[in-house]
């Protein structure tokens, strides 16, 4: 038996999300289609974590095993990728592994950056990338906020009514808020995230820099642990899984 | 009569670009006819310059007279991109300016950026909006390259034949290259540019990243003064118009 990594790229938008639906196509399950295909032997990919309908993906990475060694990477992944070409995936990168590895299992750190488009006028550039906010927000106010989810906590508030984690405790290493013009970066960096955390924690931070919620509201919303009072999770489209650290 | 200014965003994949063309819809004349829809007036749009079929703009800038005065700006804007809203253009900002102010003849300065992704995969997230190039390329070659261009001097090399400009010769204030991971960004800043002359000059440095041509070899081919000593020019999706100062 061999093991696998692959770090994958898309761009979420026609997608139900990385695992496998009902309802339309997966990220995963196109690329299990166009691996078996190609490999000839019928192929099940582990990703380091699901991605919702519409996120997206800069450096996803999944596992998989196969009877047969793949003989020439180069070749597999230029294949891969000419079936993959008008999905908008792309298959950046290939690594055998032991076979403990595993892409949910083994990693140590995930990254996620979530992108603001902060200004009146709709997208063009950046449709379907990031989440359009009209109203005006404050920066100092967004990054204290920020420094407000740093560290080991509840993270219930933030946390979807479907989420199947046994415990909503998280440590939550690092948060960052950049800005350049119009445009606002707020990455965060944990060892695992409850379902949609991170579009919740944005949809909160979203409130305090309109100055909706004071911060004193939102620490005592964090505190409270109950879900109904998270402000609406921003939307999938500004979501990006960065990168998982092994 | 009065004078105004608008600053644009747009996507130019879907356009036979900026100008007025018989083979498709271009930028200026799809917002020359919702303003003139919205306005009841025959507006004609003038802009900072034209940008070919596939560029992006992230701000073209535009001006047009009109008999009567806007009343207005921010309900004409909301109207304005509401109608744009499915053709990847959107109206930023617009300003009141005097009579003699002109979109191009008023312009001191317009900075153009190319982005390239040096990797091998092919782009998802960035398809359309960047350049694929698969070779590994140098970077401080093509930092000393781009340096070469720097100056007033005769860019008939990097000019198209059906380049209309009076004269050849054209002072580049400023070229940055800058990387980050995959991505190399190259910033140019001139008064003016002739046809096709940023994306033949990124055809050429992409040439001297390659190795194809030292930089010997590069300095003799600007100083030739001949287009057939050109590279191939570097597609349309990778530049972006980003600012004109006036």
């Amino acid at each position: 038996m061999f093991n696998y990594q692959i770090i994958i790229e898309y761009d979420g938008t026609n997608f139900v999300g990385w695992q496998k639906q009902k309802n339309g196509y997966s990220v995963q399950q196109t690329i299990e289609k166009t691996f078996s295909k190609i490999l000839k032997e019928k192929t099940k990919l582990y990703g380091s974590g699901r991605t919702d309908s519409g996120v997206h993906a800069a450096n996803q990475s999944a596992t998989f095993n196969l009877k047969n060694k793949i003989k020439n990477k180069f070749l597999f992944l230029n294949s891969v990728n000419f079936f993959l070409r008008k999905q908008n995936i792309s298959v950046l990168r290939i690594h055998k592994k032991n076979i403990e590895f595993h892409a949910r299992f083994s990693a140590k750190k995930r990254v996620y950056k979530y992108i603001i488009i902060n200004r009146i006028a709709p997208l063009s550039l950046k449709f379907n990338r990031a989440w359009h906010v009209k109203s005006n927000l404050n920066l100092m106010l967004i990054k204290k906020a920020a420094n407000l989810l740093v560290g080991k906590k509840d993270f219930s508030v933030f946390r979807a009514s479907s989420c199947g984690a046994k415990s909503p405790i998280k440590t939550l290493d690092e948060v960052k808020v950049v800005k350049s013009n119009e445009e606002i970066i707020i990455k965060f960096k944990s060892k695992s995230f409850l379902q949609q955390q991170v579009r919740s924690m944005v949809g909160c931070l979203k409130y305090v820099g309109e100055k909706k919620w004071s911060l004193k509201k939102f620490k005592k919303i964090i505190k409270s642990k109950k879900r109904n009072n998270c402000a609406p999770p921003a939307p999938a489209h500004g979501l990006y899984l960065s990168k998982v650290y092994y």
